[in-house]
């Protein structure tokens, strides 16, 4: 039985229906490969790191698509482009967008689909002349990678808290150019944009992107209700021995750092593999675990192993499983160190969970349902980011969320990175309509 | 009861005694002292890599003290130097020594100790007025250590079976200069010296080397009787995966080539724990394992490693060991591999065991139980050599033995390198015993 909406809801759900409905595949598809040629690579990828030559090249073909499309554009301290449809009144904008920065090499849908889309969805309301309550703005935020200068997702979390942008000034690529001199020249070449102010108030938030894993691929899903983000820990453990022949010396009298690693590293995938179950359960809190960096030495055939560190990345979306894998990690180190100081450590970064709110994912959820029944595709599911996105910092601005599409075999950062055309214009259809929805609600 | 040896036998003996006797301990260390000199080294160590200016000149320090100790001086094709002290027949000589060169960073003892301790016989031979029925040689090796130019042990192999040399003519240092032109300019730097057949018959060979290992020193034993060397595989491991991130892949769809390869390093530890007890026992089988060099792809603290490759360095003196052990390794990589490529095991180096004979293990026992017993030490201790030595070679060519004495720590191939003096005085001694017995037997 299907009750009647309320008028105002259902007036909000229609010009949502209507934002959606005039999505244009092929504008989508244009848009797409025309920003894929500032550093596009013969092998499909694309080469864009922040801030380089070629990445302002991309900034002055955005601001130009953006104006072409009406919008005002604005840029803030941090070189973040902003690209602002006027609403009824001048309330804080719904926000959505994304990075056009790549790793060295990258894809071509790594954070440029979700500013694309964003434009996607001014050309959409364009086209079906609706004038939203609240401005939309679309982003496009600076150094999300990270690859040229650490941290990544320097613009948004420097939007959030103008305070870290001192510290990220000073970071320097491996050519020894600050970011903050490279800013400036960003900054200086747009000098006919409007300097907009950071941390301005933001009625909600949403990012749409490439899952950048498996999930959706799986389960034969089109569309992802991103629930929230994983928290993250990451130590370094060090195992000292006593490097020796590996000849002379018996078993018995060795302090073989290796044989310490290997041995508290099979603990922590016995642990991974028993605590979790390695569930393929979308959305499960799964601990997940990886050992990625190692450094052996002397590095020998013939020598045993002196010293050995490897790092410990863990995540899950429920800091409570990491708090009890640290607490095993560490329980493990102490039990298999052979004397209290021959294994160390350290957590050197960490970061608590994300949950994205439940008033954001009704939208959400709506917009993907619709879009995917439209297209004869399945319906959405809810599963959690692994990756940081920017969204993670807009988080603590303002409520937000991500909308995932699929990555053929889960594979990014990388020339390979791919996602079916369908399904990318199934995500700004949803993206469409969440943001013609959050626009149009009454404060 | 002690029944009167045979005459013959008797002569013998108090010639031998008679060696050993007049071993002069200030002589030696002087001797230690001034050969060190060469490349000597703040830190106590020794930097004098074969063929080097500073080896070249060490060369020609060994030259005069052979010289001045009476000796003929001729050199080999592959730069070895022999001393040689006549004997009252021109018989095949009995040779001793050890090599002059050293690690990039070596000690003061490894080598040279072996080759100072033959030109110490001889002038013990000289101070007694014995006159001995073989000539006596004094050997300095090329190129033992290998790491300049490998492979190691150069100098013994060659002489050994001299079709190998026209190969290790084509080795080249990291410079870029061929083993073949710094060995013609030693031989250039070396014209006034006689030019000896390689592979010439040899009526025994004894090497005193410093051991490298714990095994004496745990004992509190001054001297060892070396039985034979171990044998020894070298395995490369590689287990491939898929890279992907580490935060966005689930564990049940990982492929992580870290994962598998602890996997498989965990099996081997256990097995070579179960398998020999990690006995303590000298001279028992025991096998050694070790892990000593790792390479991971990419390394990188967020991303699950797609490749890891890592050597596996077996040693045992009994081969059969080694059979099960491979089995073992070959078994255990078969059973973690995911798919039948993913993990590859490749041997790439081995060397069946040597084993001295016992006509040679007598006499050293011998002189090792009078040196001691005088000195009021324990009683020598059989045990097998896990380290190469040019002795190895020599085993292939004529009966062959080495006398070891302790290493402070186990330590070598490093500056700390140590040997108590009385200790490297027993060693001579009975070095001294050992080649003048030797010598004196008849043929």
């Amino acid at each position: 039985m299907n009750l009647p909406l309320h008028p105002a809801k259902a007036s909000v759900q229609a010009i949502a229906e209507r934002a959606q409905d005039h999505v244009d595949a092929t504008r989508l598809a244009t848009s797409l490969v025309a920003l894929a040629a500032f550093g596009g690579r013969d092998d499909g990828g694309v080469s864009r790191e922040t801030l380089t030559d070629i990445d302002l090249a991309a900034r002055r073909h955005l601001i130009a698509q953006a104006r072409a499309l009406g919008c005002q554009v604005g840029i803030d301290d941090c070189g973040n482009l902003f690209f602002r449809r006027a609403g009824q009144r001048d309330l804080p904008p719904v926000l959505t967008g994304s990075h056009a920065d790549t790793q060295p090499v990258g894809g071509k849908y790594d954070g440029a689909y979700g500013v694309l889309a964003g434009l996607e969805v001014i050309a959409a309301l364009n086209a079906a002349g609706i004038e939203t309550l609240r401005p939309v703005e679309v982003v496009s935020w600076t150094n999300e990678e990270g690859s040229r200068f650490g941290p990544g997702a320097m613009g948004s979390s420097a939007f959030v808290d103008p305070s870290r942008l001192a510290g990220y000034r000073e970071a320097a690529d491996q050519g020894g150019v600050r970011f903050g001199d490279a800013l400036d020249a960003a900054l200086a070449d747009s000098d006919d944009v409007t300097r907009v102010p950071m941390a301005r108030p933001m009625a909600a938030c949403v990012e749409l992107h490439i899952e950048q894993g498996p999930m959706l691929e799986a389960a034969h899903v089109p569309l992802g209700v991103v629930t929230g983000i994983q928290a993250v820990r990451w130590f370094e453990v060090t195992c000292v021995g006593t490097m020796a022949h590996a000849g002379t010396t018996p078993m018995a009298v060795r302090r073989d750092a290796m044989a310490v690693a290997v041995a508290i590293a099979q603990e922590l995938y016995s642990m991974a593999s028993r605590d979790t179950g390695a569930s393929t359960t979308p959305g499960a809190p799964e601990l997940r675990l990886t050992l990625g960096r190692w450094a052996v030495a002397p590095n020998s055939v013939n020598t045993i192993p002196g010293r050995v560190t490897f790092t410990v990345d863990m995540r899950c979306l429920d800091d409570a499983v990491l708090d009890h894998a640290e607490a095993a990690l560490r329980a493990t180190c102490l039990r298999l160190a052979s004397s209290p100081d021959a294994v160390t450590v350290s957590r050197f970064f960490h970061r608590t969970p994300t949950h994205f709110p439940e008033s954001m994912l009704g939208p959400i959820e709506r917009a993907c349902a619709r879009a995917s029944a439209q297209a004869g595709r399945a319906q959405p599911i809810r599963l959690t980011s692994g990756a940081f996105h920017d969204a993670m910092y807009l988080a603590d601005h303002c409520p937000t969320a991500m909308i995932f599409v699929p990555s053929k075999g889960g594979i990014s950062h990388n020339a390979a990175e791919d996602t079916d055309s369908a399904e990318l214009f199934l995500g700004v259809q949803a993206l469409a309509y969440t943001v013609a929805e959050l626009a149009s609600r009454e404060p």
